[in-house]
This record gives structure tokens, sequence and C-alpha cells, in this order.
């Protein structure tokens, strides 16, 4: 019988000579990711394990993100914990201005290569998935353990397939597949389960929009979203990794959970409204909704690509009078990317804030948090209630075209509207 | 008998047909400007007083930095508190991404002329002193009275002069002339006063320059600095204000409370050790002491001249390993200029991190805080014990080319080891 290549990943990290759905198995990780939120309660975890030394100094990477740069004297704590640890345990650590967002940094930084194992500290782990690897996001005991010991129990998962066929309509991208898959699915529609992209579609996209999607597969409730590495993986692992990697797919009889078909000539833009990434609708159905706050960054959507979009609706406009807009570039390459195309100076001269690559403002950190009452769009990935601040503030998920349009007009927007080609 | 600058500013905002060194009298402000701290207990202030409406709503300016973007949900409230009283009494309002830090925003915007008195919900409003305007920093209570009344009452201080000659070393900027000033007349040493700032080392000041100097009397307890404005001045006006102004001097007969004389050739690049501003000695006497945070912006110097400096200082060189940079432009506009000329990608890779314009980390509210142990080199105004962090953390002062050449370096060293050209 054929494997899903969620099925040939895990027993290629395995000593099992099979496995099947709902096995219970020990997986072996090529890395072990942390931050500093996961990071030092696993390090504490790791201690109480009587642990002292990770298993592999080479396969253990820190990422401080969160709380980036430290907003008071417990952040600031976190971070020195994290610093000092990395340091003694002699792993990778990508320091405040020389890193970023921890899944940009790890796919930039080519620790993510396809057919690889990654257990991360962090539930959007998933994101690696765009790479063909399986990236999946751990509690930090779980994490303790990877540390000490470079395994983790994981129940194989079934796997849904997710086709998507056609061409995508203007302003529509990556975001806009995963929020129409998870508003077909609904918000726990993947539990148990792996959602493996595929079909002319999935290979259309860019691999930005590709970790995009990936990115968000835990929002439909999945282990993780896989995308069978393809020429354009192989093309921008060039020059990046030294890790060994071959592209895998599933086999033709396969066994799936089930299966979902995405025409995206039928895809408009999308927002999902608060408070349930689920809660999807055509942005033609949230117009006029009155906006205080944009935001355009995070680990799902703060890629180069997004940033080149907003700025092609921002240039030569102007934020609206009664709205902030924050721009966060993912990660520090991002930044002078972005720097080198003018981009930020757009962003500046359109009256944004632009900040340093963190994931803080998402999910309520620091950096762009919202008061009682206020309405805000944004590329995140969670708009769960108070999810970015006051519990009575409301958060609207969509692309970087249509949150930036909402900026220009301070208000949701069709994107088509404001006259700017996509 | 003859009067000095100070009291020919505040003579000019009374209805007195005198006045002298210890009186009481009611001053007209120009100028009423608030924040997100001083702000909201302001606004109440004025409530219980029932005053309903500002005096003035084209003399009331707002502006939010010292939590943008907010780091929490207190922070965001207090600054849609901030945004919806300016609106509703119709006064100025600098939105985040549209504005920076109060007071260079201020400058920059032309809210400060030569010979005006401006009210400031902050301390260091008596970097307005640059331009020759009467800047004071005052309680919330106060600063509610000029809200509603415009005005405030002053006990007329005393001047002491401040006389600036020769010619300065390398390295040395308005930051060594303060500390040198403040190293001389101790914290508490300006008293009552204000620090008058003559002679041809005062006029060789740029304005960058001139601001970082008034910035700081505060911190000999001055009242306020005051530079007599001349022809740089003016130029700096020329098409940036409509407030009408005449430069105003000292009268030769005028009565001074002391005097200061500093010999420029004889001060080399200081550094306020922790913890205290009047804590200074040569850089050469704090050389080799370990830097966990170099942080480079604030009121006082992050203007386009300290990031000049500072990218001079890190252009083609990366941050030390063991240390962190942050810097923080000034003003929106400092960002752009500093954005047009390189200065951003010379930090960013050098390996710092970016941020936009608050004044969070300086004073401990965000952006940049310290754990217990850390010790930091700043270019910001105070060092007191926990200002920026934990209160076992400390803190040095310093001018940008010595911060950047700290984080160079991962420790205290003299710029000129550096072999950069001044």
């Amino acid at each position: 019988m054929g494997r899903t290549l969620a099925e040939k990943i895990l027993l290629a990290h395995t000593d099992a000579d099979t496995l099947a759905p709902g096995d219970v198995v020990m997986v072996r990780c090529d890395v072990v990711m942390t931050n500093d939120i996961s990071g030092p309660m696993a390090f504490r975890a790791m201690e109480r394990m009587g642990a002292a030394r990770v298993f592999d100094p080479g396969k253990v990477v820190i990422v401080p993100d969160h709380f980036v740069p430290a907003k008071d004297e417990r952040s600031a704590a976190l971070q020195k914990l994290l610093r000092d640890w990395a340091h003694e345990q002699g792993v990778a650590y990508y320091e405040q201005g020389r890193g970023g967002i921890e899944h940009q940094v790890l796919v930039e930084e080519g620790w993510v290569v396809p057919g690889s194992v990654i257990a991360g500290g962090d539930s959007h782990t998933c994101t690696y998935g765009a790479l063909g690897s399986f990236g999946t996001g751990l509690g930090s005991t779980d994490i303790a353990a990877c540390l000490a010991s470079g395994a983790f129990w994981q129940a194989v998962p079934t796997t849904i397939q997710v086709e998507l066929t056609g061409t995508r309509r203007p302003f529509v991208t990556g975001k806009d597949v995963i929020l129409a898959v998870i508003g077909e699915l609904g918000v726990s529609g993947g539990l148990g389960s792996v959602l493996e992209f595929v079909g002319d579609g999935a290979e259309g996209l860019s691999l930005d929009e590709r970790l995009a999607v990936a990115n968000m597969a835990v929002e439909a409730g999945a282990e993780t979203g896989l995308f069978p590495a393809d020429a354009a993986v192989a093309a921008y692992l060039d020059g990046r990794t030294t890790r060994p990697w071959a592209a895998e797919h599933s086999d033709a009889d396969a066994q799936y959970e089930g299966s979902v078909l995405i025409d995206l000539e039928s895809v408009p833009p999308l927002v999902a409204l608060p408070h349930s990434p689920g809660n999807v609708v055509p942005v033609s159905e949230a117009k006029g909704r009155a906006i205080d706050q944009v935001y355009i960054g995070n680990c799902a959507n703060g890629t180069i690509t997004d940033l080149r979009q907003a700025a092609e609706m921002l240039r030569g406009r102007t934020v609206h009078r009664r709205t902030r807009l924050i721009v966060v570039p993912a990660s520090q390459r991002v930044y002078r990317q972005a720097l080198a195309e003018g981009l930020l100076d757009v962003f500046a001269a359109a009256g944004a804030l632009v900040s340093a690559p963190s994931c803080g403002a998402c999910f309520g950190g620091s950096g762009g948090i919202l008061a009682a009452g206020e309405a805000a769009i944004t590329t995140t990935n969670r708009n769960f209630r108070g999810r970015m601040g006051a519990g009575e503030s409301s958060v609207h998920l969509a692309n970087a075209w249509v949150a930036a349009a909402a900026a220009v007009a301070g208000e949701i927007v069709d994107p088509a509207d404001l006259g700017v080609a996509s």
C-alpha cells in the first residue's frame, strides 16, 4: 500500500519498519527550535529531566522574537536566560538585529530542507511544510525532551489532500488560498491530519506564498501543512544550505483521510472576520468596516512578497487620518531587502510606522496592542477574541493588498477599488 | 539694570512691567504640549477644574511617544484616550508614523521659535532652548491649567552663564559639552536657574548639537537651557514656521547668578558612569567595561547628526557578538533622512535592530529594557539606577561615536582607537 508524504517523512525518522495513521511513534528531529517564550520553560523542564546538555548542539536553534526588543524587565530576563543558555550549550542563537521571526529565520538560514522533521516550541512551526519539511509545534515539555534526546512521540496523522487548480484572480494571494481552505474545512477540520497541497494551483504559488499557506494549516487544526518539494524549492535552497535532502511525494496509491478541491478562479480576496480564522467572507462582504489599526507582518505574511504588495498599494498615497499602520518585516534579511527596494520609504512616506522584526503584536505581546473598542485588519494568522489586546477589540485577517488598502481608506475596501494593478 | 535672555522672554509673556529672579509670575504659553503619559493625567485634572475646552486649539500639541507602538492594553488605552481627546478638542495630534519623539517633532514642525514660551508635560521640554525658546517641563496639574487657561505660575529663575570657547577635539560632540557642564556644576548646580550658553564654542555647535545640550540642562537641575538665537536658527526656521519671532540676547549688564567657562580644547569624549549624569569621566577612564546593550536614540541624541556619527563608526563593521545595538531615529523625518542617506542599511548590515521613533527604552517604558546584571551605553540623558530596566542593571551615557564604538568592541573604547575619522 502506498504512503503519503507525511508518512514517508515520519517513517524515515523512526526505527519502525512501517507505520500507519494512529500509530504513536518516536520520531527523531533534524532540528529543534525554541524562542523567548517556550525556551525558558523548556530549559527548566530539561533540568528536571536530569539532562545537562542538548543531544546535539548542531541541531538546536534559538531565536528570541516574541518580546523583541524587551518590553519590560520580565521579557529582558527571559532573553538574557535564553542568550546565556545558548552560549553555554554552544547552540545557534540569532540575536535581535541578526535574525527576526523564528520561522522566517529558520527558512532563510537553510535549517529547513525537504523531508526533514523539525520540532518547534511554537504552534506555527508548521510553516516549514512550505519546503516539504514536517514541522510541528510542541509544548515546552516535549521540546525539553527533544532538546535532551532529539526525539518526540508523534501520533501518525492522516492526510487530507488539498488540490488547488486554476489561475488566481487579481489581489488573491497565498493568504486567500489558506483562508479559503480554512473556510471550507473549519477550524477543527484538520485535527489529527496533515494538509497536503497539490495541483497546478499549488505549484503556481511562490515560496513566500507557500509559507503563508503552510503557516496557517494549524488554524484548520492540522498537525502541519505540506507542499511536495519542487524545482522552486530546489532553486531556493541552492547555496543556502549544506543539509542533505531529497524531494519526496505521496505515492499514487496513498490513502487519504479526505480531500478538498479549491478552484482558484472562484476565490476572491478574503477576510476572516472576528473572532475566528474560520469566519471567512469575500472582501466585498466586509467592506465599510472602520479600521483603527492595520498591521502588516508576522510569521505568515511579513515576507518581501507581502511588503511589495503593501508598498504597491501605498505608493504615493497616505494612511487615513483615523488609522495607524504598522509594518514589521519578518526578518533582518527581509528588512534589508525592503530597504534596498525602497519599500520602507514608501511606508514611512505614507505615514506608516516601520518596526524591527518581531512577532510581538500578533499575539498581544507588544509593539502594537489594541485598546478596547478598536478594530484592526492584519496579515497575521489568528483573530481570536483579545488576541491582539483588549477583549473588546476585534481583528480581521487578510492579505497585504487588502490590509494596505484599508490603511489608505480607513475602512475595509476591495483593493480593486483603489485603482492599483495587482 | 539689564536683563538676561530668560528674564526678557518671561517678561514679554506676563502682564508685569518688570520682574526679577524669585518673583512668581503668571506666564502665558505660546504652545502647550503633552504626551501619552502626562496627557491623560492632565485631561483628568482639567476636567476637575471644570474646564471643558482648551484655551486655544491652535496652541496645543499632542504627541504620543512614550509607549509607541502600544506595548500592552494599558498603553493602548492611554493612546486611544489621547487620540480621541485631541480629535474632540480640535488640537494638533501627531499619530505614530507621522511624528516621533515630542521634542524633535515640535522643533521640526516649526512650533518652537526664539523668544517663545512652551509648557510641556515632560521634563525635557528644556530642549527648545536650543532655539532660544523658554521650554519648561511641568507636572500634569500645571499642564492642565495651561490647557485650560494658557498660563502657568513660574518663579523667575536666575541665570548661569556657560561660556564655551575654543575648538572641539575629534569625537567630541554637544553631548560631551553638556556632560562637561553637568560634571562641573553637579546635578543640582542649576537649581532655580537657567543655563545660558554663549561664546564661540556655543555658536560653533550645530542645531542638532544645541538640542542635545539644551536637552540635558535639566540634568544639572536647571529650569531650562538657552542658546541666544543666531543666523543658524534663522536658517533652520526659514520655511519651517509661520510663527512670528525675534532674536533676543541678554543685555551686556545683565545680572548672572554665576558663570562656568568650558575650554572645549580640554574636553575629551566623556562618559557618565552609573548611576548619575553627573558622574562624568573621560572615555579613557571608562575603557574596558563590557557592554550588553548599546542604545542610540532619544530626545537628546536621536538626530540625523547622531545617526551619521554612529553610521560612520559602524560602516563595514559588525556589532560585537555579545552586544546588541538598538537604533531609534527621533522622528519620522529623521527616519526618512537616515534611510535616504543609507544609514539605516549600515545599521541593519552591522547587525543592529532599527526601531521606529519612540522614547520607550530611555525611561524603562518599552523597546529595549535591561535585565538584572546587564550594562548599557546609551545616547540618552538619564542613567539613574533602574532607569532602563532592572535595578541591578547599569547605564553609561555618551555620544553616538562612543556608543557605536562600544557596539563594535563589545566594551567601552575610545572611538579614536577604532581608526575612524571624526
